[in-house]
């Protein structure tokens, strides 16, 4: 199988100033024209260490992909780098890099200077990939039968120049790629260790082919996700597998490919065109904010309420005072009572309420921080569910967010069933 | 000086599927104790490349800090890795992770699995470092005068380790540590350029020893950081530069040390014992779940309305029909009659109110996308201000936010002032 090095270059990462989410975005596109990533690496501006990154990249694969350190000034110095590194003896202007230099210069009302005009030279041990978006030109080096492309730093242009990229190292490597093929889905509400000793056995009996990736997120629960590296039905393989995990997980599959739970709740809002609001105590306005987070949320979201304060509740949610003196605001039939007070304030056909303590302070012996009471008004009743979760004030009110949003879901799909 | 490298590992990187956030927030806490990072590198969950990815970072560095790996499942190999790396002939188990696990799991009710207990396992060549917000403990390896550290690969449970990982590590390399003082201050509401232009003379005039970096953020406005790698006094002579540049920016800069927007804003309002409320339209209730994600939020801010629809700014805010249909739900009139109606409907000192236009869709020739309308009621009488942003759906709610936040905190400024 060919394999791929992926070399991000610049100080600026070294010192943690800026994420490096170009290694990302080149990884998933080689593994999608079947090309494995083996390393991942990130060096500073400085000859001696991309110098050594080359050589290590080298020897561990195929092909090596740069990024960085060409700009145009003095601590970009990936360009000589690489041609002393090949063996250059001279560079050449590359006359199609320098006419849209003259045009990036024009558009941007920039004096040409001769600093930008030079970045169209590149050595002669390469051949040039052109940059429209940028005045740095990406290089391709082929070197020892191994192939160096060194691509510009900027994400919008290292994306802008993605795709002739891979168009060359598709020619290039030609037969000698794999079949590759992953796929992902998302489940909610099993903790990991839970669902992994449900799932052993299925895991065990998986085809040898295929290679099986744990990914738990806090905010979107566990993905599971399946990859083939050989076969050539590596597609079916996965979807034959992840059918018969449905028979063992059934709902707490909530999507494929990496669609969000808050979109796939959207989706089940719209195909029987319900509308939904929200009466958030201890979420406070961040279930409101995760759906209008989404385009055309405004096709079923009409609004909410943030009830922090206990006379909001009583005020604007009509929960009665007596019901919170009796039973505390975190409590059944609080949550219960801000739901149908919601549902009357907005006329919809769906309110998610939450009611919880997300802490560090205000816990109990009886209501410990990280309880959460959530109530779900549907078009016919009222349901609510208890939790207990233990995070930080954060986490919790991530945790209470999602798992309302879950239950909502279900209730959907019961609904849906039940029709 | 003394030198680190970091090696995140998981497939799931490797594929494209994560961005790596661990590598630079450890990179960033590193240079901050005055080690320099000299490489950042990924490898897959595989032996033989993690094994030889610490090989490599030993070769290059002193201190070698490797993420990821350490679950309960079968593809979490590290552990195992390391314990022949290091040459560990036995585990014991860690009594106090061991506990951790157990109430973890209590406390999230879930049974205490063997997968579990288990993880409390660690190689004898190491010593542990206790993980009370996940199961996996991080683990401590000094290894032929080196030090190897492992951490769990959730970025939650890894910030959780971190502050006692700095420590081990400032202790352990104590004086060969360089002097080295970093500085951060945080502005807001104006542009990077613009920032750059109105600062340049204060800039070019700073002691030799003190480096400048801009740290952009929608969500934060621009941070600007001095950095003194050399000079005993160093602390002195930032608060010197910072006090110049207090001259030249005034209110525009928000906080030292970064302290957030929203925890100012709560500062100011704790002060007079002001109270606050929100009537969110474009915003859907972010401006809310900010508020309430700081630790005892109860005390000043009462509750919202997210008023996404219309008719819930008519029929629970009491802005007229006839204004909207005259000026638009997206204009002064109505934004501030929001304002006007939260602050009768939850009789708090200060309301914020938002209205605009987030994207991508339903922008118009005079309102494009982007466009912004902020009120801010204040006990006397009402502010409104209109912005213009242009980026994408996600964004703009996040400028959209920061922005209301903003004029909240400059309209509590003036009347202190003016007291």
């Amino acid at each position: 199988m060919i394999s791929c090095t992926i070399c991000t270059i610049g100080d600026e990462l070294l010192i943690g100033q800026v994420i490096d989410t170009n290694s990302s975005v080149i990884a998933k596109a080689i593994n999608q024209i079947g090309i494995s990533v083996a390393l991942l690496h990130s060096v500073g501006d400085n000859r001696e260490d991309i110098h050594a990154a080359i050589d290590h990249s080298l020897q561990k694969s195929d092909l090596l992909i740069l990024t960085g350190g060409l700009g145009p000034t003095k601590d970009d110095i990936t360009k000589n780098t690489l041609a002393r590194y090949t063996g250059s003896t001279s560079f050449y202007r590359s006359s199609a890099q320098e006419a849209h230099i003259i045009a990036i210069c024009a558009k941007r009302g920039n004096n040409l200077l001769e600093i930008n005009r030079v970045q169209a030279d590149v050595p002669d041990t390469c051949s040039v990939l052109e940059n429209k978006l940028g005045t740095a030109p990406g290089m391709w080096f082929t070197y020892k039968e191994k192939v160096i492309i060194s691509l510009p730093g900027v994400p919008f242009e290292m994306e802008g120049l993605l795709p002739q990229v891979l168009q060359r190292i598709k020619t290039h490597f030609g037969a000698s790629l794999s079949p590759i093929t992953h796929k992902t889905l998302s489940t909610i509400g099993i903790p990991e260790s839970v669902l992994a000793l449900k799932i052993a056995d299925w895991e065990n009996s998986l085809p040898k082919t295929l290679h099986l990736a744990y990914l738990p997120n806090p905010r979107t629960g566990v993905r599971l996700r399946l990859s083939d590296y050989e076969s050539k039905n590596g597609e079916q393989l996965i979807e034959n597998a992840f059918s018969q995990l449905r028979q063992i997980l059934g709902n707490a599959i909530y999507s494929y490919d990496n669609e969000t739970l808050e979109e796939v709740i959207a989706k089940l809002l719209l195909e029987k065109k319900y509308t939904l609001s929200t009466a958030e105590s201890c979420t406070g306005g961040k279930i409101g904010s995760i759906f209008t987070s989404l385009e055309g949320a405004s096709n079923y979201y009409h609004g909410g309420i943030i009830a922090y304060h206990n006379n909001i509740k009583e005020k604007i949610l009509n929960v009665p005072r007596q019901l919170i003196d009796t039973y505390g605001a975190v409590s059944q039939q609080c949550v219960e009572a801000m739901a149908m007070g919601a549902q009357q304030l907005f006329h919809t056909d769906w309110v998610i309420a939450t009611s919880g303590i997300a802490g560090p302070s205000g816990g109990t012996k009886e209501k410990p921080v990280g309880t959460l009471w959530i109530a779900i008004a549907s078009p016919k009743t009222v349901y609510s569910k208890h939790f207990i979760f233990s995070n930080d004030r954060l986490r919790n009110i991530d945790r209470f967010s999602v798992t309302a949003l879950n239950e909502l879901r279900i209730h959907l799909l019961q609904i849906s069933n039940n029709e």
